[in-house]
């Protein structure tokens, strides 16, 4: 295989064989070919896009790259979630245990904040003691226990994925559909799972913004899904505005843990977050073949999350991964942010909209994210919403305080959450955050 | 400036300033932005194209990298001629001691072969002794006591160009209009031109295939050309099948000294060649002021062939250049190649077209060019065309020899070779190779 003249026919818009999309991304995982000429074909790829035959080699080549979790020794469903990312999007923290304890397997492999957006890993490894980075062997293990396990990609799962979207994020090469359906899917077919439900996010928030591009990208999702003989659920998702009231690692944990003590008498911020995570347990139940219908499964997630099974499993998860169990008892020990900004309205106003992008921008900027690769992630910084989108806000109340330990930080990201603010003095009608589901 | 986001903004066609553009490449050329991004950034710009002032700020920032070099001292017209690379295309040879004899200074800094096309440095350098490599002050000399001087891009004068053009090579971003365009100017104000002939090739041949390609990027040059307060005229040139009879290194320079030896009784199958030398040298002799129509300055060219003034140059040029003029003054002498294999006609046909990229490949297959970077060129060998295009071939007559080193070259070459030949019952129309000039 000559690459030059692979990339050339892509360039050209010809389809690439399975073989050589094979021996093109092994040989640039094995340093045979130099990352100057992947970065060349993946922009090639992002102008001329890829056939669902090619991103079926994509998907293919990445799992050969490294090993296939076996989880046949477990009797029930594995079943798994994916979002595309978001601002506040936190429900795989509630979801994991939340299936867990409704005897689904959830083999969940997540990754870090990305731009503007979260990772659960990070919000995760805010628990002091998580661990992230468990073996192969420590994965099947805790599943086998608690049939949830969440963690890192690993070294030896699905690595030429992970070499490859790394240089993708350095290369502007990251907003393909093809590119991201095989990205998601080899790491779930590694994993063990046999079904997914994804979370496909649109609006300023999300990495993409049209919802016919989400459209398009959720329906290569199920359809090369179903190639690989994987059960499937799209639901395509708002994300103009962030999800829930807490964004920052250990924040939206806390969000997340008084959840799912308090359900049904949560705080009222966090109900868009609720209902979807809702939809989405209630899909995922539906590919475990545990009910009839999303709405039939949003019942029995509402049943486990009042009875609180749900929080005794994400209690134990945290025990099992290292996690202190002691700050998910009592958050209110957890350490607090040096410094608290409140943004205050100066007039009666309603809320139309809190622009995702900007929020999520302004949390990286307080230290929830990194700006560089090796940048240390602050746990306790963030951004706590008091008023969400719709609601009505009244002069020199406070719109949301930004948490930092970095003093210097907060003018910037208070200038970013200002530009986000937009208001109206007619009360707004707002759109569900559910767009569409497809199945 | 964040290279990532420079790249996503071409990648969505909007233009670039001339800042960002000569950051984005000095960066390049100081190892602070990776060839990674740097070929994803060159397949971006082979989707989206590059505007006028973009192309502009590309030949800045080339020119910029390295230094300039100032030939002001001299009192006569600087003019140079510039191919965009065939097979057999050998005019340089001839033009550069021409125009040098008829009072124009050509300071000629010349590539090497790529592909299956041939380089001037790589022929020059089959005359033993003959040195490419001079220093920017040598090459000063010899075009004060010359007019003329023949070498290639030292490493002093627009590296850049030199870094990018090699990655362009190994990424498939080659075949683009405006990054052509910028890599060809700036060497030319590098070198101190003040006027360019630039021979647009088109066909099977040149890397450009189709004419309108080849139209497009004759305009960009004149235009930017222009801009710089270049005076410039492009001829577009047929290179269908190729140019003159000798294809290869010492081969072509022969076929050279023999046309400005023998002129005007030279070797009929060289007329091609001599037709295209002559409006070149013409239009060059334009541009430096010297006549009043490319014709008149054909007539011009065609006095200093015929009274070896042209001859009498280039061997002064060989001498200062540390070549050996013995093989100039007697070609025969000249080492030949070991082996030499006869493609012969099985029955009476006219010969239609001799496909020059197959001629071109053969010839590299035969040892004159590289297919890595540091193969090693053998002088002798290539390929002498016995009968051209157009002429009747009778059953057992030579078409062609394919001369070589090594034996087991020779079954491949001749298999292409076999491909290239186009045959024909009737006389066949031929085309002219000048298909039009632009100024």
């Amino acid at each position: 295989m000559n690459p030059v003249e692979v990339i050339i026919r892509k360039r050209h818009g010809l389809e690439l064989e399975a073989n050589e999309i094979r021996e093109f991304v092994h040989s640039y995982v094995n340093g045979k070919i130099p990352d100057y000429q992947m970065s060349s074909l993946l922009m090639a790829i992002y102008f001329m896009g890829l056939s669902d035959e090619e991103i079926h080699g994509f998907v293919n080549a990445y799992v050969e790259s490294g090993e296939k979790v076996d989880l046949s020794f477990h009797p029930l469903s594995k079943i798994d979630k994916h979002s595309t990312g978001g601002v506040g999007d936190k429900t795989s923290i509630i979801l994991a245990p939340l299936l867990a304890s409704l005897d689904v397997v959830v083999p969940m492999i997540s990754g870090r904040g990305l731009g503007h957006t979260g990772g659960t890993l990070d919000k995760l490894e805010s628990i002091p003691g998580f661990r992230v980075d468990l073996s192969i062997d420590e994965f099947k293990s805790c599943l086998h226990k608690h049939n949830v396990c969440m963690i890192g990609q690993t070294s030896t799962l699905t690595p030429a994925d992970k070499m490859i979207y790394a240089l993708r994020d350095v290369t502007g090469t990251v907003e393909n559909a093809g590119l991201i359906t095989a990205s998601i899917l080899s790491k779930k077919i590694a994993e063990g799972a046999q079904g997914v439900v994804y979370d496909v996010k649109t609006g300023s928030g999300s990495t993409i913004k049209e919802i016919d591009e989400a459209g398009e990208l959720a329906k290569k999702l199920l359809k090369v899904s179903a190639e690989f003989g994987h059960k499937s659920i799209a639901i395509l998702t708002d994300m103009s505005s962030p999800l829930g009231y807490a964004i920052g690692n250990w924040l939206e944990i806390e969000e997340c843990v008084r959840i799912m003590k308090d359900y049904p008498n949560y705080d009222h911020r966090s109900s868009d977050l609720v209902e979807l995570t809702l939809v989405l347990g209630g899909a995922m139940l539906m590919l475990a073949g545990k009910c009839q219908s999303i709405d039939d499964g949003k019942l029995k997630c509402m049943e486990n999350l009042a009875n609180k099974k749900c929080y005794g499993k994400f209690v134990q998860l945290v025990e099992h991964q290292g996690g202190d169990k002691s700050f998910i008892e009592n958050p209110d020990y957890y350490p607090k942010a040096k410094y608290v900004h409140r943004i205050k309205a100066m007039k009666d106003v309603y809320i139309k909209n809190l622009d995702a992008k900007n929020f999520g921008l302004a949390a990286v900027e307080l230290g929830c994210g990194r700006m560089q690769v090796d940048d240390k992630i602050d746990n306790t910084a963030g951004i706590i919403i008091e008023k969400k989108d719709g609601e009505i806000i009244k002069s020199g109340e406070t719109l949301c305080s930004l948490h930092a330990n970095d003093e210097t930080r907060i003018e910037k990201a208070a200038h970013l959450i200002r530009k986000a603010i937009e208001v109206s003095s007619e009360q707004p009608i707002l759109k569900n955050k559910i767009l569409e589901i497809i199945d």
